[in-house]
């Protein structure tokens, strides 16, 4: 794709779109704009843009679709597959000002703008009484609209489903600038095709998320915390599937390897933990729901499931502050690994009870291609994140090594039934590992879809289609 | 839409595909597979073909793809949006020969072909200990292919979801005969455009789907059934939304109005309810999950609610067989109150707490334009089927009035953000009502997206888009 550069023309365009005070050309300003959680990547957009209402999100995409100068929507910048890098350059819009959140406590809905932080809305919800589940591990920073765009998950997905689940209908800017709802308020729908799950997980290709219908659920009131240790890391992701068959149904089953544990209790500080030198690997697990005797009962099925293991004694978090301990401990996880080394961050899934399988086959991949790898990540719903170290490997074997390693470890995913993302979408760093879950009448019906909703493909250009199919 | 007549070489290439004793071109077969539940259309097919393999399909769609005749995939034929009807002659493709099931155990999911009964598909789950919980009211007969391709509901959608929300990934053929999977077998996916749930409520227009993973729950094991009387129908439904808003979320909550319930009983064997005379309409109300006492807390907490209503006094069904006799009364709503008279259903969805106030308008625009309905539905999704009865009518009046009725009734539904079907489908019956739902943009995308899938719109012409738009 060829990058036109913005004219002077369309710059004083722009700013009398948006105003002199939310239009940015600072290096400084772009710079930050320019990157994500995304390994070490930085592509800044030639200028910044922070619209006020969709109707400027609109005037921006209608003159952006004539100049042919590629868009690029930003959110809280904690994607993990470089969905808001700003590849092209052209302008990256933040959606910064879209911060408001109207819960209609009546229907159990809510009115969310894109920039709001999932953090935030979630703790909006509660303070109705209303629960918003989804929870990843980046909801301090992240936002509702990356969610969507990502389709992105958390702990709490095994038992509550990711953010599709709970998306109802979407205002939409079109690349032409035309404005769309995406569906109904309604929890069912069967009118005409589904334009809203079409939307969600299309990081930021399809259109411009302005506003977001949530569905809510009752909140609840209780859940027990437990934290296992096992002495081996293949028999962690084993016991995952038999708690499901146990009949349990946990509101989360974590994984982490020994690895992600340790350098994490490095890493954060007031959380510490005696761990035996043998334990490999641990499950988090945590049941929910609001009667206290039917999660006493859940537990206890739990850890008879767990007795058949080889595990060490298991930890029952005992106060509020152990719990919020433990999910800290686990959030930082991602943090954690990646503060050590250079990484790349694979976020394979497959059907559960195919994690030992993916796990072993990992790390013999990893052995052949002279890489260590540290694996933790959602085991309840099989979707396994796979932080690929760089350490002291060489420059010339990380990158001519590691990216057939990475390929292999996918082949393995697909062969598995499984896929190349579970929840951080494919953006800018896979999109040429999707030959690998595609074949090519799929990936031609996909790229019709973008050409049917962006002709001119200004909107987040290069990301999700593999280069050799543009 | 031209129909072409089949020539006696394309009759010999079809016979070559599935054999002689698989295609059929006599009246009566061809009637049989003419019609489903919807009004009393009867639109024969010119053949009818029961293929027996994906590659029969792939074979079949590509023949017609090249000489342009229209194909029509064809279930259980209990649609009640035309969806099955071949409006335009041409292939009536039965796929009653795809219905084998395949449960994976280890990781609660299942691979199912489309012409499964849906109740045969729920019954083989919890043999196994598993649940499938959307169970349409016609799940005695309906097909697991048909509720993928109309994204059907049913009574425990309110707590379990939609058929929507089961489907992790799709075979399907392609209407020039190439075979594609839209997905992976994985619960989280975040992986390209989401053609599983594009194809997920496209009613045969996209693809013949041919086999169907699906997620599955563990079972539960208990449940209580109530049946309330209300002396007003509106407040049936204002007691809806309240039941929510105490914290509870039923795994049944239905309406039903009088003239409903009546009818039903009198059409129904074997089952007999003392209502008293001011008794406006119904809900039937269920709980269900693993543990008896939480199971009775709920139903306390539903019953303070339920009492600051107008009601008669609530029947606790005691026994499985009264538990039966309450669904199989609840099931038989619609053929009872369709046996009485030539009607039209509309599938009006809005979010709950609106309920009331479509109730109410749907009775003033009845009144307006001299037809008498009758509401009953799943009023927990907000989800009322309102049944038009022709009753005595004249001929005239039918087919001038109640349209401009319908139409009213379906501008009020969307007024309130609801849309036109929340489980039905738009086939060939609502298709010229979508321009109430959607603005131009959206339809010209979803012409586009039918053009992507089919350009030469053989598979299941004529339905959800509206006329003017073709």
């Amino acid at each position: 794709m060829m990058t036109k550069p913005l004219t002077q023309e369309m710059i004083a365009s722009l700013e009398n779109i948006v105003g002199q005070s939310f239009l940015f050309l600072d290096t400084e300003t772009r710079n930050h704009y320019g990157h994500d959680e995304t390994e070490d990547y930085v592509f800044p957009p030639s200028v910044v843009l922070k619209p006020g209402s969709t109707q400027e999100v609109a005037a921006i995409m209608k003159l952006a679709n004539e100049y042919g100068v590629p868009v690029v929507p930003i959110g809280g910048r904690t994607g993990l597959s470089g969905g808001a890098l700003s590849i092209y350059a052209g302008i990256g819009l933040s959606m910064e000002r879209f911060n408001k959140i109207e819960i209609d406590e009546k229907n159990l809905q809510a009115i969310v703008e894109p920039a709001v932080i999932t953090q935030v809305f979630r703790e909006a919800a509660k303070e109705k009484g209303l629960f918003y589940p989804p929870d990843p591990s980046s909801q301090g920073s992240c936002t509702i609209g990356g969610n969507v765009a990502e389709n992105a998950g958390g702990a709490r997905a095994v038992k509550y489903g990711v953010t599709k689940d709970y998306v109802l209908n979407l205002e939409v800017v079109l690349p032409n600038g035309e404005i769309i709802w995406t569906g109904a308020n309604t929890l069912k729908n069967s009118t005409g095709y589904n334009l809203t799950q079409l939307m969600v997980g299309s990081e930021g290709t399809l259109g411009i998320i302005t506003k977001i219908v949530m569905k809510l659920l009752p909140d609840n009131s209780h859940n027990i915390l437990m934290l296992v240790p096992f002495f081996k890391a293949g028999q962690a992701c084993e016991a995952v599937a038999q708690i499901f068959r146990a009949g349990v149904v946990p509101s989360a089953l974590e994984f982490m390897e020994r690895d992600a544990i340790d350098w994490t209790l490095k890493y954060v500080d007031g959380v510490s933990l005696d761990i035996k030198d043998e334990v490999e690997a641990h499950l988090l697990i945590e049941v929910d729901g609001n009667y206290p005797d039917v999660l006493f009962a859940e537990a206890e099925k739990i850890t008879q499931v767990l007795e058949q293991f080889d595990i060490d004694e298991i930890l029952f978090a005992d106060s509020e502050d152990q719990k919020n301990a433990l999910w800290k401990l686990r959030r930082a996880v991602g943090e954690a690994v990646k503060s050590n080394s250079v990484y790349k961050e694979e976020d394979t899934v497959v059907p559960r009870y195919e994690l030992p399988t993916l796990l072993e086959g990992i790390k013999t991949i990893g052995k052949k291609y002279g890489f260590h790898s540290v694996c933790y990540g959602h085991a309840g719903d099989g979707n396994l994140h796979v932080n690929i170290i760089k350490g002291d490997m060489t420059d010339e074997n990380w990158k001519t090594e590691v990216p057939k390693g990475i390929r292999e470890i996918f082949e393995l995913t697909v062969s598995l039934k499984g896929t190349l993302s579970g929840e951080h979408g494919i953006g800018y760093v896979q999109k040429n590992h999707m030959d690998i879950a595609f074949n090519d009448p799929q990936l031609q019906l996909m790229k019709s879809i973008k050409k049917i909703f962006d002709p001119n493909n200004v909107l987040n250009p290069g990301k999700i289609l593999p280069d050799s199919l543009v």
